[in-house]
């Protein structure tokens, strides 16, 4: 089986989730790197393309001279993954789906609902692969909720309890620390800082977990730190078209949380809980009976957690494993555009750009909401 | 030092809450049972009173009876402990209050806000001792929590995270079963069931452990088992005095939940983290530090934790013995009346007729913003 | 229901274990403290007897003093409890049995096997109850543990894992407090230190809960803090006479740990796990399925667990019910004696004389054999 | 920089241990798999191969073929990984590296003593480097326990309570299985079963983490499943050379837990304790002090614990990165080589054919002890 080769924009060296992404796109050998525009800086992103292992020639200063030169390559990239600030997605992905490459893009997919809606389009229209990269629904365990919902395991779902809280912005002395500050500038930020940032993850996979898509949405932004303009902690009711009601909490001022990625989600048959820190373990309560400890690679799980896992039971297979099953499923899904098969449908589990416009039309709402003392409004 | 004397209404044989404040009030040997009314069945309540050690001419069979043959005894009761259901507690505890007994009453104080100021004026005018069974705020790190945020650890609060989540009445083939029908019944319970009757605790936690009064609350309820007219479910934004948010989310559908009664607290210098359930550890994070594990008898803590303790460090005290903190502050106050001293300041920590009070303004506003779409709503 | 009366030697004001005793004896309204001999000091034991509400005559200076004048008394206390230190354990209980009292004695018993044997003689011989306080016996869970084992749910047991773990005495600065040093000086002592103190707690509870005897032992025993004659840390490895090999480790040097009470034990058919430190949950495998977590106040769990409960699910109910449990059992054996029936067969789970001694003979055999570098000796 | 070439030996398709080197070696980005000989059946090893991407010139039936081949090519593999079954390491590497190949071997290095230290010898003629897949110790906070004890905060180290203990060998109806039975066989699996495959783990990570070589041993083997010949429980006592004394338990009959490696080190000044199973928290009581949660990704960690840590704080890394820290130890190493230059000092903590001969010692040792009672027997 030979490998998919891959392009990467963005994600260059010191950033925080280019690593990532090079380890999990190259951990089951599916995507070789063969081309870059890794870095604001041109000099920089080809120094460190070099440093990767990629040719000199394909190693590109800035993405409109990547997209200039490869697109017209017989052998150009079978992926482009943009990991670049949020406000340049919309422009970058849009260019290279509408030249004609698949492409994984990082979270946020864009900057607002209308550019989020044109790349769906687009997407549409040529047929191309857009992924978004909500990574944390690549851990086995979380596919395994998704899976027990969708057979009925937990009766009908009544509630979703997801959190996404952390502390790294309680500092107040920080708050104008530029790496932080534009976080808070809506010019930069758009209209939700820690909702759109954190939250986001913790309301994709309440989507994804339960099957059901977010129909409105009653929101109470709070700035705490100093002067913010944005949130830095909020709280969300959402109800969901299959009558689930989803309670999303999230923040960046948790003093002594560190990635508090929850889940738990309550039907009328049973409970699931799951917590992105101790990601190995899955609580199952069944109405009436004991609380039972789902170990990843136990025997017994779903297709869906099966094709997830790797290692054996009792380690931490981690979050580049998870992340690398998006590369997995997307991997599946190019192998097979191009044999003309259909993909296994294990694979189509990543999330796509009609999950990124939803993000996006959920945070507009929550703003919206937050701004008019929590009316509820339509997503 | 001589017992105080110590009557019981409710509570009776099989009763819920009955046996732990027998377990607490005797625990320190403060307080000795001498008179009873414990059942709605008048004979139950004197069979089981004989049972229990009392007199038999104490044994009464009615609240009424009761008040009448005690008004004028010499001897009359130190205490009068009110357990039982909510609808009576008014009609008992103003009753007694008025004839010149000090009360323990079982939250919530009242069924409304109206019911509530009276009993406070009634404390005022007579200066009786009013107490309202919020026990968990008996718990040694509860008062730790108290003591930090009071002497500035955590800096300025800004947010607090409370829980009250357990999934007892998630069962829809339960839900018309008479023990679990009336509480969700406006006739008999009010304008709320699941917060009115949980979640209240975590708001009283909260309240006690910020030092900071409600102002004013954004309320969602949900009804999410059969066709309940009251929530089991609901969140709620609170702002207090202070400065500093709540957040508050209980439920009785969250199968797998026990007792899930959780507070976090962020300030602008530190976090704590606190559960119920593992009710001899706090978690305390300085800003930029450490998370550190305090352990209720570590040395170091606060007097109002040591003073709350009684066995050694690395046992679970229990929850018996956070109540019986309840009783042993009353013990206290009460014995410094009798000797017209003052009380020990550390036994003024007992929840009081205005934290009762509190509470049913808090319903009463939440029930109100939750039927409004969550207006923003005074306390 | 009248009370049982109830006399008290050592656990005077200050003392480690005392107001324990008092919390559980009185925590079922079952004993009512009549007597007592409560301090090394006879003014200061007398003045706390009178502060705890003793009558003065029955407030005594000495145990001596106190078995004079209670043994001829028609209405001579129910039951004795000793809570000396344990170089006076022997004489006071042999004694008091002697003359017709029923007793608990705190562990250890005696000093010696021999002393051991006869205090099991004497009850043998008069038909006086002698109990003994390993109390963590009397949690719940660990009876359910016990109930498990003896109704076959893990099959014939293979292997026992048992600790008990601190880091009291760490620090080799606080060695030569006298409030430490004792402990490890022989002529105080006798031949065993942290084995003898706490790790004989994790002794009992295996057989406790296995139901088997102990047969023979090789131990290590480690002086690792400054010169101490005797161990502050041990391992053995205990056959025990149904065929399940018991691993038990203590220590007083594992800085971190604070009352590290745990036990695992694995059978053919599943495996359990209990910890003291949160002893209202019980995890439970199968052989081959998933682990379960039982709650305390489970619906389903055994008869002994169920009667050993006092409040819901969800709460800690502590260390104090834990001992009152074994006050419990003694108070309907000691009214099924009076009355001349035969006591519930669910009370028969207090750790009696013959534990006792048990104990006495495997702290023996361990010293033996730790001072003979390990070699398998009989208990 | 370009990648470093790589082979390996055993890991086939549906091998336990071989997708773990795969994703491991290749995480960084630093040795690309060029050559192989992956299964006992030289067709299925070649097609596997050749999926893996590796020319099918080099794509080899046997390790023999390979060696011949390789040995003379000018570009022949920089790196040999052994992951076959363990009779055949000692013949496969002591073949690799007399022809002057650099090999990690998976654990263990040999089957008896002589021929680890055979191994040793070889390393020591050639200059070659010989590493044994110890991979646990790659973990980024086992790396900080070392660091620590190393820098004193610990001070002296008294004591160290290793284990690895699981239950996946403890059914009875499975023991005949070949899968299982091999290993308790003394013909294919040596003088020892649990110890020789699990607690050795445990016992190279703490030699590792105290930095001290073990002196002496007494051991107790027991066999609790049907008629095994070898252990399948041990129980150690290792007395090390620093002074510091390890007890250390191992069992495959262990049900209900999982991958129990757990680490505890307990010194003069403070304890530490570590779990595989979470292996992102570290816990550090300092003597007299507050236990603390140390976080992988924590500022303040040692510049150890920063070099083995690819990805933010909060999330798990997981063991597949634990293992890659072998990897990117090896590759610097072998860098360094080839460039003439110094290894970084921090490169320099991947075991080596010297632990792996301590492991070899340490079992013999062990079965010698338990087969004499568990005599102390010198390593
Ligand atoms: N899925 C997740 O869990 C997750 C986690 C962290 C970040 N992210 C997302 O990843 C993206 C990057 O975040 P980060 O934290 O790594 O940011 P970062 O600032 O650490 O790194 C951004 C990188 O992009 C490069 N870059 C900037 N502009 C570029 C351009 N025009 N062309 C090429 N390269 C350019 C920078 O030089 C830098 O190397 C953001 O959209 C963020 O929301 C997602
Ligand atoms: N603080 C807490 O944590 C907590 C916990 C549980 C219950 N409670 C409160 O305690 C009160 C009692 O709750 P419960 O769960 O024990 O109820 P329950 O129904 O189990 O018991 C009520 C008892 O009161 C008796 N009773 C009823 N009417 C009476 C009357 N007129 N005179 C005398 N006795 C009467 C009943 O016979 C019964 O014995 C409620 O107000 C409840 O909210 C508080
Ligand atoms: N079961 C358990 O878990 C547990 C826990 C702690 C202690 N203990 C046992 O309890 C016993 C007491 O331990 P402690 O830690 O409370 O000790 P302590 O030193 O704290 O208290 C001992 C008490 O006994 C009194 N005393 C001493 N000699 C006396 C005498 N001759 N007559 C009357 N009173 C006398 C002392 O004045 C003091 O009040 C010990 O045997 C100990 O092993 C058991
Ligand atoms: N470091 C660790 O944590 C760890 C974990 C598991 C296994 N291991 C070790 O890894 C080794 C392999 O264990 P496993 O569980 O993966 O075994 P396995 O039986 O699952 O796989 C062994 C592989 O080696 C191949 N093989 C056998 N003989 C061969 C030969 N002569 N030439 C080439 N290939 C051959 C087999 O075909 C198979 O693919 C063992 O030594 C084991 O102790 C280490």
């Amino acid at each position: 089986m030979s490998k998919l080769t891959w392009a990467m924009i963005g994600g260059g060296k010191g950033s925080q989730i280019g690593p990532t992404h090079r380890i999990s796109a190259g951990l089951d050998g599916h995507f070789h790197l063969v081309a870059s525009a890794l870095d604001a800086d041109p000099e920089r992103g080809k120094a460190f393309a070099i440093d990767l292992g990629i040719a000199p020639e394909r190693a590109y200063g800035s993405w409109q001279e990547m997209l200039e030169e490869e697109r017209d390559r017989s052998d150009r990239p079978d992926l482009v993954t943009v990991a670049t600030p949020n406000a340049t997605h919309y422009e970058i992905t849009s260019a290279f789906l509408t030249a004609g490459f698949d492409v994984l893009c990082e979270k946020p997919l864009t900057m607002t609902t209308q550019e989020a809606e044109r790349i769906v389009a687009i997407t549409r229209e040529t047929g191309r692969v857009c992924a978004v990269n909500y990574g944390y629904s690549g851990y086995p365990l979380v596919r395994q909720m998704r899976a027990m919902v969708a057979a009925g395991d937990l009766g009908r779902i009544r509630l979703i309890k997801a959190e996404f809280a952390h502390g790294f912005h309680a500092d107040a002395e920080e708050a104008d620390n530029p790496r932080v500050r534009w976080r808070y500038d809506p010019a930069q930020a758009g209209v939700s800082a820690v909702f759109a940032d954190a939250g986001i993850h913790a309301f994709h996979m309440a989507c994804f977990v339960s099957g059901q898509a977010p129909r409105e949405v009653s929101a109470d932004f709070a700035s705490l730190v100093g002067d913010r303009q944005l949130e830095d902690d909020a709280m969300l009711n959402i109800r969901l078209d299959g009558g689930a009601l989803c309670r999303l909490w999230t923040s960046a001022v948790a003093i002594g949380r560190m990635h508090g990625l929850t889940l738990q989600v309550f039907g009328e048959k049973g409970g699931l809980s799951w917590q992105q820190q101790h990601p190995e373990q899955l609580l199952f309560t069944p109405l009436g009976g004991r609380t039972q400890i789902l170990e990843r690679g136990d025997a017994g799980l779903s297709a869906e957690a099966v094709r997830a896992s790797r290692i054996p039971i009792g380690h931490a297979e981690g979050m580049p494993v998870a992340f690398a099953n998006i590369y997995h499923d997307l991997a599946d899904v190019l192998r097979a555009k191009k044999a003309g098969r259909a993909p296994d449908p294990l694979a189509l589990h990543y999330p796509t750009a009609e999950d990124g416009l939803l993000s996006m039309r959920a945070i507009a709402a929550a703003a919206n909401s937050a701004g008019s003392g929590g009316r509820w409004t339509d997503i």
